[in-house]
């Protein structure tokens, strides 16, 4: 049996073989579908299509039997039926294969004795065979630097968050989101029902991984309350690690039993331990995403003030509650800053100097950039944070928010590489169609010049304020 | 003075002069864009600029004094310099003006002396003249079924939602996002500094207006406590009325006092006299327009059970959470419903006929619309809620995907047509570029078809939340 420490193998094995692909037509045909999503996602190495019929697909040999496959094996992603799998894992252990993902649902998950019974047939199996098991009843890996994705839509480029999930459609969202967002993965690993490999073991190989710099997790629960402690504070030490735990209803509690049989556990027991952690705890998929993007993408900060420049003044005081609220410290701004800010326009008239600025009129790149600039060099905030409200505009056109939107990306960009302090963007109220589209191309933009941009003011204000009290608690 | 009771003649001039139309380019020629955005909006009165300069504009003559307009003028639209309007009311009155609009700032807003006197004379002159003021410092009026919007962009169609605001920003979004998802407006007030009419003016106006069945509010504060509480008792006994009510922070409090003067008051006072009213308390903008989404499409539901159907084990846990910490109850299904919705199936395997029901694969059209039948037909929930989460289907290509949301949208309309039971619908994550064009296609056509679509698992729980609770209240 491997150290669980060094999971690599897992990441980027040579040769993979598909149990369960068939060549007829049907809905259900997982097998297939983890055959494409490997090649066209753009696996380097050899895929092998296993199915006792035998024949061809895609002009590919499907092998009877992992044994009848020329050469070594790897890994397997086992799509086949639950009673066939303990044959599986022994002719795995022949083969000398070193894992093996199960897709495959119908073991603890199910209220059923011979599923139960299964689930430990097959890893007392795999023990003995030298066999580490993903699973079952999950949708595996993806590894952009070890070409494995369980969907040919999925990114290309890899990152450095790692993603632990005991649920494959969350894990799919957050690879969607992320990556359309700027957040790019080192490993997203879903980890079903944890027979063998569990989260605390993922959890101790992302701690040391050099690919990951942050990691993150959706968890029903655990069954190892104090080792996962233990790898928890170990991962937390080394990297932000930033935690959704669910089943904290009790319907939520009694909905994670039946989807992979986790035991919620108390959440009082569960905010000390993440706590005591120190990890951060993520109150819905939308928040760790937008934790992980904060970190990604900002520097640390000095502290927790933070600056905010815009137009708007409804949006203003929208922002000064959300941030205040999420523990953000808005200072006021001392009057030798407000003078020379002050002095960057030709007079006070409509805009209004406290913290948030409101600039009120779209202003020249220039005279926005020295506002900014001017912020930046002051010593009265620790984070600066420009908002763009595009619906706001209430008496403008689409036609001139869009030369708007352009002039503000060029001066976010611009601005971000040569500002000390952090430097968040809000891009929010973009329900209209016109603007609709213009904000998810200028998202996309920010995203791929490294700039974090959140989607509204609450979901802005909950990320800081977790992003900024992770890095107080660090210092302190 | 009209009695504020009937403030129609607000919402349907026949004839509207804009003064501070010029003809010159100039980027801040605010007179001019309201101009424009009539125009294109299509008022079906007549329209006249007026500026002392005098010549022409887009074919139509510039007035170089509302005086000099022949005919009558109901409604005048002011983009003026403040120190110009007290001659503006004088000269409003000689005319019989009925109503101005004081899109201008530099009044009470400002901290100036001088701004706080205008606007005392403004108010006095117009009373005196028998004027009502909008504003100063807003954006004025939207009505559909009086051809007024300040914004060309808005949408034609009127509803039976009405908002009062503080922030004409905050407004132009509301209406925007509104829209976009079948949140169609009878009137909406952006009312500035209310130094004139306030917002206890247009509660009450709102309370008896026949066009309206929804209310809804951003304040930041206001000036007349016990009139305000009357104003909103009386209109929440009468209709639903849903206030985002901010200031409630150190920061926001100071913001709002510079945006609209506001005193923000507490937040525990506000907090004690929103929920004496009987009015409903929103969180942030999007919470606002969720909860008239709710109001707007769902028939009242008889108690706060719901029943939630849809695919994804991980999603099943974290509807569950959030529904039930939103204070609606997910009951457990009876084993005699269990036992008739699995009829519906040839068997029970990869489906969780549990609360929140998973039914793991996408079924036929036939077999989801007979799952929803079923429970709309039982005894054992009040509300029912489809999701959709259209990045979590982790296997599958964005082709089957899109044939899945058109099934999905058919089954949708045809299903809220036929249930006797409120339905609501959370479509939810959809990053990935194809399935982020796929869901605003479908979010549109479930708005055109009625059907009330929120757009995450946490808004969606906020909102029908709030929205059973005040049924409850209303029951009790």
């Amino acid at each position: 049996m491997q150290n669980t420490d060094n999971l690599d193998f897992l990441f980027h094995p040579r040769t993979i073989a598909i149990a369960g692909v068939s060549n007829k037509a049907n809905k259900f045909n997982f097998g297939l579908k983890f055959l494409e999503g490997l090649t066209q996602y753009g696996f380097p190495g050899k895929i092998y299509p296993v199915n006792p019929t035998g024949g061809k697909i895609k002009g590919m040999t499907i092998y009877r039997s992992v044994k009848d496959i020329p050469g070594q094996v790897d890994f397997i992603i086992s799509a086949i039926p639950a009673p066939y799998t303990p044959q599986l894992v022994d002719e795995a252990a022949e083969k000398d294969v070193r894992a093996i993902h199960f897709f495959t649902s119908g073991f603890g998950e199910i209220e059923d004795d011979e599923g139960r019974r299964l689930q430990a047939e097959i890893i007392d199996r795999a023990k003995r065979g030298g066999i580490r098991i993903i699973g079952p009843n999950c949708l595996g890996l993806y590894c952009p630097s070890g070409g494995l994705a369980f969907n040919s839509d999925f990114e290309k480029t890899g990152g450095s968050v790692a993603m632990i999930s005991q649920s494959g459609g969350n894990a799919a969202h957050c690879i969607h989101d992320g990556t359309s967002r700027g957040i790019y993965f080192s490993k997203v690993i879903s980890m079903g029902n944890g027979a063998d490999l569990n989260e605390s073991d993922y959890l101790d190989y992302l701690a040391q991984d050099p690919e990951t710099r942050i990691i993150t997790a959706y968890l029903e629960g655990t069954r190892q309350g104090s080792r996962f402690f233990e790898a928890l504070k170990t991962a937390a030490r080394a990297k932000p690690t930033i935690i959704l735990k669910v089943g904290t209803s009790e319907s939520g509690a009694e909905a994670a039993v039946s989807h992979t049989t986790a035991l919620s556990g108390s959440d009082q027991i569960w905010n000390g331990i993440l706590q005591q952690a120190g990890a951060i705890r993520a109150g819905s998929i939308e928040e760790m995403m937008d934790i992980a993007l904060a970190f990604e993408k900002l520097p640390a900060p000095a502290g927790n003030r933070i600056a905010i420049v815009g137009i708007g003044g409804g949006a203003s005081v929208l922002l000064a509650d959300d941030f205040s609220h999420a523990g953000l410290a808005l200072p006021k701004i001392s009057d030798t800053l407000r003078h020379r800010l002050m002095r960057v326009f030709s007079s006070e008239a409509g805009r209004i100097f406290k913290n948030p600025i409101d600039l009120n009129h779209f202003e020249t790149p220039e005279k926005f950039f020295k506002t900014l600039s001017t912020l930046d060099q002051s010593d009265e905030a620790d984070l600066l944070v420009i908002h763009v409200a595009l619906d706001h505009f209430g008496l403008v056109s689409s036609q001139e928010k869009e030369l708007w939107v352009e002039t503000y990306l060029q001066l976010i960009t611009q601005a971000q590489k040569q500002l000390v302090k952090p430097l968040a963007v809000v891009l929010h109220s973009y329900s209209s169609k016109a603007m609709n589209a213009l904000a998810h191309k200028a998202l996309k933009e920010m995203a791929q010049a490294g700039i974090a941009a959140f989607p509204s003011i609450p979901r802005a204000a909950a990320a800081l304020g977790k992003f900024t009290r992770y890095h107080d608690r660090r210092m302190a």
